[in-house]
This record gives structure tokens, sequence and C-alpha cells, in this order.
């Protein structure tokens, strides 16, 4: 078991309720990291489902949690052949925190590909890209500890004030205590690149109001691809969407979450 | 009072709950269309909601509801300054049909736009482009009465037999009975192309499983261009993306679900 397997435990308490134990080490300052707790409450759903992998997820933000132990509520609505469906609500101090609408289904571990289109951007090598430089202690910033991220260099020219003008971040990812990638570091992975306004030339925190994200594929073991791009930045709101590509050059998530624009 | 919303009416009854009747005038040949459906729901969280506009609203499709009256039961999760957060549920004799959580919030008259991309495709003008024959009476498809489309060319050649191999369908869309498009509009018109995987050769029904979209803007008056396509076909699921652009310009709505692929 890994320590991102052990942050993420859901221990069932009866068919609707799982204990579960949030990890300050998946901080962004503060708040706790959205893909990490969308991880956390599919380890419940999944465990509760009759089926094994998470084929869509969407969570609503309602408030962001410390970090300390909370419990997971499951709820099913459906439960077909084909898929499950299930609602899901993070609770903490009996207070909601996070809403959950899964679908579950059990995806083949060999893939039958009718289409597929390709990636729209081309990556360097993990050897020709960037890592950000480790945050300062004092700022909370625990999550980068967890993952390894080797940036597309112009993606990240926002850190030296040249932001590329669009929505975009993209980044070759993996976890850093070695673990193959499965459903649930791909819910980490969909939230894990800084928020693309960055490199529009935004700052301060984007706090995600809603995230869905869906899982094509079981990632095969290796670095695993980000290609974060977004569509509009207007009225205070934006959307950020986030392909996962694996080691097989394979279409494994993709993700769209509405954020606020940051005001610092 | 036009057709559609008289159609799509939600009559309060205390709190959380609303009296709607699901209108034989939306059915894709037996199930009601999923777009008209979510317009429903969404009557009643708007009314319910301090905000006036859905900005976000995943929908999960449980079980296809017959016409006649329903219910729509509406829960307020958190309401705060910026957003509010609703789950509600589409009743019907008893029982859950869709599932839905919605983030509403105002969005202003006028839009202040910090960055935006262009539609990845140019439309020939309404002129150019091709209506679909009108379905049999037998067929019982009456949800095409309701719109005017007029299709891209390519994206509907597999209606002869000469599918373009990709998953895509592009077209103008506009209420048949005049009116002026509105955020319940565009819940239709994120769901009112022809599944995007018949242009890469498939066929049959392709049950929606769930869908999430993003109300971006307020639209202009005018004709909607719906932009249409998909990444990957595999294992029997399919993704289906929409954007819709207003007669400014403008990107209003964009929208991904998640369906199966058909048998037939």
């Amino acid at each position: 078991m890994t320590k991102f397997d052990e942050a993420t435990q859901a221990i069932r308490v009866d068919e609707t309720t799982y204990d579960v134990c949030l990890d300050p080490g998946y901080s962004i300052g503060g708040p706790l990291n959205g893909g990490y707790l969308m991880a956390v409450l599919l380890r419940a759903v999944v465990d509760a489902s009759p089926h094994e992998h998470p084929v869509s997820t969407t969570t609503q933000f309602l408030k962001a949690p410390t970090p300390g132990p909370a419990r997971v509520i499951v709820q099913q609505l459906k439960a077909g052949r084909t898929a499950a469906f299930t609602r899901a609500t993070l609770v903490k101090d009996d207070i909601a925190h996070l809403e959950a609408l899964v679908t579950t289904a059990t995806l083949p571990a060999e893939q039958d590909v009718v289409y597929t289109g390709g990636p729209e951007h081309l990556m360097p090598p993990p050897d020709d890209c960037v890592r950000l430089p480790d945050p300062k202690p004092e700022s909370g910033m625990t999550l980068n500890a967890q993952m390894e991220m080797r940036f597309d260099p112009p993606t990240i020219g926002w850190l030296k004030g040249e932001p590329t003008g669009r929505p975009e971040a993209r980044a070759h990812f993996r976890m850093a205590e070695p673990q193959d990638p499965d459903p649930f570091v791909l819910a980490l992975a969909v939230d894990a690149l800084p928020p693309v306004v960055f490199s529009a030339g935004l700052r301060g925190w984007a706090p995600t109001v809603d995230l869905t994200w869906h899982l094509r594929a079981l990632p095969a073991p290796g670095w695993l691809t980000l290609l974060g791009g977004g569509r509009l930045i207007a009225d205070g709101w934006f959307d950020e969407e986030v392909e996962v590509w694996d080691s097989a050059g394979r279409l494994v998530a993709q993700s769209r979450q509405l954020a606020r624009v940051g005001r610092g």
C-alpha cells in the first residue's frame, strides 16, 4: 500500500457510511487539493458499487475541508448491469463539503477502440521539460511533494513573467512514490496542474466550483501526460479542460472544471 | 409564453417540490429528449435558487420517463453570494428518473471577456446548410417539429451512407416557434444534435448516461450554432462535446456527455 493509497483509504462503517481521514500532505496552502478529495470520495463509491470503475464523476466543491477525520455518505440511486449511479457526500464536522454524482461501470482490461482522436499537443520528452521550484515550507504547499511533474516550458513561462496569453498548462505526471496509475491517481491528475489561467496572465487562488471527469480507459504503467487548456475567461469564471494520456498513447481521462478567477 | 415555455413549466408546490408535466411533443421515438428534461428540471432549480442562471448542470439519466405529470424535488446544498448548489431529482410514478447537481449564479447582461478562443469550425450560412427530412409520423419523433436545424452538409453524410468517419455533427439551431434563446433553450440545444457517432459510421439509439453543461453567457437573439464532436469511441462508450455559439459570435454553452453506443 502506497502513501497515496493510505491517504485515500475509506473504511466501510455500514452500507451508506465510510470513515476517511483527510491527509495534511495534499494541501495547496491551506485548502486540500480537489483531486485528492475526489480520490477519497471515489474510494467509498467504488467500494459500495457492484461495478469496478468510476467512469463519470461530477463534484461540487461546497466548502474547502481541513485535514482530519471525515465521512463519505453514499447513496445508490440505481444499479444496472452496465452502470450504477451513486450520490456521494463528503461530510466533515457535520457539514457537507463535497457533493458528487458518480457513474460506475466495469471497463475491460483490453480496450476495444472504434475511433480515437489524437493528442492536440505533442509534448517534449520529460528530460526536455522543467520542474517547478520546490515551494517554500511556509507556503503550506504540501501537495507538490506527492507528485513528480515535468512541465512543457512555454506553459510555465508565467513563472518568470512571460505568460503565453492563453489558458494552458501541460506536464508529464507521476506519483513521487512509485505507483502504477489507477483511476484514483487519475482523479488526482485531472486537478494537479496549476490553474490554466496563470498562463493567460492571471494570478491568485482559483477555486474550483465544480469538476466533471470521465475515466475512458485503465492507464498503463509509466508517466501520464496532462494536457490542459480552456476556452473562455469571462465575468470572473473560467473553464479548464484536461486530457490525460497514458504511456501507451491512449486517452485515459477527460475533465472539465468551472472555476472562479482569483482575486490575488 | 411560448409552447416551449409552457412545456417546461414548473409549478411550486412547496420549498422543495415542483409539479411539472412532461410533454409528448419532445419525444425521440419513445423516450423524451434529455435536453428537454434538463430544461424542465432547471426551471424548478432556478425558481428555488437565490441566483438567476444555471451556470453548471450535471444530469444522470437513470431511466427514460414517459410523458405525463411528474415532480422535481430540489434540495439546496449551499447558497453563497457568488453561487448556489442544488441537488435535484425528477420523479415520476414514485421513481427517480433524472438526478442532477446544478450550480446557479447570476451572469451579467454585458459580458466582460478576459480571453476567448474562437470556434473550431466555420459554419456555412444557414441557407447553404441542409435540413433533415421530416421524420415519419409512425417514428414517434415529435421533437424535430419543435426546432429548426440546418446541418453542415458533410456531418450528415451518414444519411446517404457517407459518414465522415469521425464523430461530429454541426448545425444552426433555433426554436420553430419564434423565441429568443435563453438558458432553458440552451439546455435543449446541447442535446439536440443527432449522436455524433452516426458520423463515425455507427447507428442505433445512443442513450446518454450523463451530461454536464456550462452556461457561459446569456445568448443574443437569433440563430445558435451547435458544434459537436467527440474524442473516443471505445468499449461501448463515447463522449460527445457540444459548443453553442450565439449570433453575436460568443461561446454561450459547453457540454460533454458520456453515452452508450447503440446496438441497433
